[in-house]
């Protein structure tokens, strides 16, 4: 099998842009938090993904549509996707040089083209005799979804290995599409977005503009009340406004990002800076109004949904792990259109607070939700018959679940993160996440050096004459970018440029002390509480970590934060309380006795629930 | 049709207990706040609701089914629960005295007898060759539900007309579920809480042992995991533990209660102490630390669902009003077997703030939900093709739903609210409600005065010798009992007693001042937020009554509650912000410059919406 060390192994590739995507390929991380991840995706949550989706049958489906005869299908109306999820990520793991387990990818590859229909075709839950028919169910049935997902999967195959397949099987799916779903065609959009990435995407590599005219279809069409009513409201599936007409995400969170990411490789591709600024608006507002401190998106259970502006109750944050991929997928999106560290600054906020939440240490159990506060150690999910988890749990992270987006998704999100950390302009490069390792761009060689984010020192030194600008944090105090003999300050939430020599380095720093943070007093939820954070991770504290019989819902903050023995410390006292009160409400309810302050230490968030049962809170109530 | 005036005309009628309920038929209501709301829910709401189940085809249902052809099931699984209210709250206005539609209740019941199955079955959605079969579903299938409120509207029929026909059916019902899930039947319970209800009612009624014993055996067989597992969890549908293990309610707020009822029933009926108390203690933490201001119960939209300890947040507030009316069950039922005060006290928050908050002033729409905090006027529910909400909106009343339990649940308990104001016992009555009206005892008449909750003065006159005690609310100060000549301070939270002679009157006073309420700190989503209280009526403030351009999510209290002109007033001042913050976190976010005071009025809570699209708060942050 062919590998490509090229520009060409980027997931995303947009014909044009501030900045442009280097690829997989031309990256080689070294170790440090997101390199031991990405390791931790191949080896562990990959295979890990792979046994359960063998396991429940969601891979013998394809097995069983190649073989054309009646068959029950297994799991929900997206369990393909989830393969295609696993074929992108082992992709991507081939694209960056890693050893992935080629025959049970060929194996794979083989089935789901097998399965694939003469006429393009391809969705193992619909259209056969035995089966409802094809397109019956937009609201529920994700066909359009899923062969989404098989696009992005089928361009990562071919990037990262030549191999034209699946990106083959792609453009007759994405034909047929093109057919049912033209501007002559059946006037429908899918429940969930997803398509639209993929039909961008196959149009980036084939050059075919009826794949972008397509998507362009579905993205002016969603908003115009083609799906039927639901009760959880047609911004559900964001088909209550048209996408150039709303002014903040809503809805399903995961499908309100993905449409977001789609439209913006649509306006990218199109040239429509209407549309571009119409999104850059949503996404501003959203970070500034429907966003956790996490970087999470989704504070409602029911419908997985963004809430309204300020509602953000750390107890029912839902903050799928799914909607911090996706958000990571649309910021990446503005980032390379635009060159804002902004965007790139959402991204590390969340990859470091959704994303490293999601899988444990051991990469074989995730957090579907990500909660800011667990109250319980009781609130396990349902399980199976097959051991699976009905739903996603907040109180700990379970093996699989019956909806089991997140392990593949996360997944493939580890497998291509090189290609997030670095980009390239005509002017010179751009370092977004330090991710330490050693980068090949269009200027040259360079590699970057760093403990981050447990220093605040990243050291750049470059094989080639190039121009760097390294993004500068928005909350780094005192940076100085050191240069020969030069440090000088520089400005927080832009990038530092400088002029690197053959052999120079160059090195950011800025203290990383632990920080009090306080929330904008309209998120009802947090008033009078504070949070922690130490450079881009959201610190929490742990009923593990407090003094034994202490109860976290009584505890109060006094003072800190400050580091002692390199963990961050933060001082609490207990409430007092004279018994039940018969009625939470009345003229006296207000104030407690406190007892004596202890210091306690704070966990990194992603961490949490990593030492058994307990109960967590981010955001702590203050004292007096 | 024979109009029974007797103490047999009561919803509950217990064999045991500290008081006993005088019944509907001996109670006339004379106007004031509630009695104008019966005469609403005679005159406007049952027939609004009759004509909405008549147009959706829930009426249809059963003369589809008595016509044993293949039909088309309209509604839901619950649908003909509805119908079943709907006699039943005509049942009591019958008892009441009031003018009923005989002719269309005489054409329901006809058509529910006939749509009766030769075994007793009844349910016009299961076991027809063309449905699905008799007790396939029993997590959705609602078959046992339906039957409860058959059997509650068939006691309530006979109890108010003396008619027996429904009254005979209900036992041919009864003595099919005996059949089909006694002790060596079907070892399985319904995913809903009612039929306990209904048995309990029908045994009352009957005599018949084996409908109390079935009822028994229901409350024990639930929590032993006969319910399939689903993705809410087990609690859910209080699954997860035996009723007499539980130490709080949990799961579905409205499953919860009516089961909490029923086996409160069957607690007093079989005298099992441990049960009751066990219950008596599940009521008291469950208002300690799981209930609303107002009386209501459910914080998770989701599932419609107990939140967790202290999880009231007001903007998710979901306090059903069917969980409202299940509340009033559930602490009627407390009342009647200790005569506790506190159980009275909470039918009355109940009572003012979420069954008078559900129907609008001419009867013709409903809140599903009713939050405490609506932040957007826009918030609109689903509408479908028949005009009818999809789900529970909460910035508005809506004409009808697809499920539709609360206005039919409404209606039912306002027909009946007479019996719940006043019971009798050996040593004398009891005045837990002050409605104005005549009230026929087993000591004689006696009538309440009041233009209450205007005015804090409660008039008592007796006909007869007899020893009353009136209900002194907690909040109330500087109460007295005038009595004769005297003044005697009286005790809060307590019955007050006197023993009136023939002619003479009691007067209950205590001063209805507006005050303001603070919450215990653990109920994070109002920390730093006050509520005002007048009476027993919570107050919220609504946009309408702001300063124009005042946004209400920017204000804070400085200062209040006064009365002025009538009104409560309370000063307010705008939080100025100096434009969108693009991170709503950081270390300056938790002050903000404000503007002047202003002095707003306040709204009683259950009149709010009623002036056109608003948004509202209970609770308000307060300044500094």
């Amino acid at each position: 099998m062919i590998h490509l060390s090229s520009a060409r192994t980027s997931p995303v590739r947009p014909r044009t842009g501030a900045v442009r995507p280097i690829g997989v390929g031309r990256v080689r991380l070294d170790g440090g938090f997101w390199g031991t991840r990405q390791e931790l995706a191949t080896r562990a949550i990959v295979p890990h993904a792979m046994e359960w989706m063998r396991r429940l049958g969601w891979i013998q489906n394809f097995e069983s549509a190649a073989a054309r005869g009646p068959y029950e299908h297994r799991g929900r109306e997206f369990a393909d996707s989830e393969v295609y999820k696993l074929i992108e990520a082992m992709s991507w793991d081939i694209g960056r040089g890693a050893e992935v387990d080629e025959e049970t990818l060929e194996r794979l590859i083989g089935v789901v083209l097998a399965a694939q229909e003469p006429d393009g075709y391809l969705h193992t839950l619909f259209g056969r005799p035995w089966q409802r028919p094809r397109y019956s169910d937009f609201q529920w049935g994700h066909e359009l979804y899923c062969f989404g997902h098989f696009l992005q999967a089928a361009v990562a195959h071919v990037r990262a290995t030549g191999d034209t397949r699946l990106c083959e099987a792609a453009r007759r799916l994405a034909d047929h599409v093109c057919t049912m779903f033209g501007a002559d065609g059946l006037n429908r959009v899918c429940g969930h977005a997803e398509i639209e990435l993929g039909l961008v995407e196959l149009y980036r590599e084939t050059g075919v503009d009826r794949y972008l005219e397509q998507a362009r279809i579905f993205i002016e069409r969603r908003g115009t009340g083609t799906i039927p009513l639901h009760e959880f409201g047609q911004a559900f599936w964001q088909d209550d406004l048209p996408v150039r007409d709303a002014d903040v995400l809503r809805g399903h969170a995961v499908r309100a990002l993905y449409l977001a990411a789609g439209a913006a490789d649509v306006a990218v591709e199109t040239g429509d800076a209407e549309l571009l600024e119409a999104l850059r608006g949503q996404w501003a507002r959203t970070v500034a109004r429907r966003t956790y401190i996490t970087g999470g998106m989704g504070s409602h259970h029911m419908d997985e949904a963004f809430g309204e502006d300020f509602v953000l109750p750390p107890d029912r944050s839902y903050c799928e792990s799914c909607a911090g991929v996706a958000s990571v997928m649309f910021s990446w999106r503005l980032l390379l259109a635009t060159g804002e560290a902004k965007y790139a600054e959402l991204i590390e906020r969340t990859l470091f607070n959704v994303i490293a939440t999601c899988p444990s240490r051991d990469g074989r159990s995730f957090f579907y939700a990500n909660t800011l506060h667990q109250r319980g150690t009781h609130t396990q999910p349902a399980i199976d018959d097959d051991g699976v988890a009905i739903r996603g749990g907040a109180s700990g992270r379970q093996p699989w679940f019956e909806v089991s987006c997140c392990p593949p998704n996360v997944a493939r999100t580890l497998a291509g993160l090189g290609a997030y950390a670095v980009t390239e302009s005509d002017a010179g490069v751009q370092i977004h996440q330090y991710l330490p390792g050693s980068y090949d761009t269009a200027h040259g060689r360079f590699r970057i050096e760093s403990a981050y984010p447990d220093e605040g020192r990243i050291l750049v030194q470059a094989e080639a004459p190039m121009t760097i600008g390294i993004r500068v944090p928005t909350w780094a105090e005192a940076a100085v970018l050191r240069h020969g003999e030069c440090a000088t300050p520089v400005v927080a939430g832009a990038y530092a440029e400088c002029i690197l020599e053959p052999g120079a380095t160059a090195i950011l720093e800025f203290a990383l002390e632990p920080r009090r943070t306080s929330a904008d007093e309209r998120i009802d939820a947090i008033r009078g509480c504070v949070a922690f954070e130490r450079g881009p991770e959201v610190l929490a504290l742990e009923s593990v970590d407090l003094p034994e019989q202490w109860a976290l819902e009584d505890v109060v903050v006094t003072g800190g934060p400050r580091v002692q023995d390199g963990d961050t410390v933060v001082d609490v006292a207990l409430r007092s309380r004279g018994g039940e009160v018969a009625w939470p409400y009345g003229s006296d309810r207000g104030g407690r006795e406190r007892g004596g302050s202890a210091p306690v230490r704070l966990t990194r968030y992603h961490d949490w629930a990593e030492r058994g049962p307990s109960t967590m809170r981010v955001w702590i109530p203050l004292a007096g």
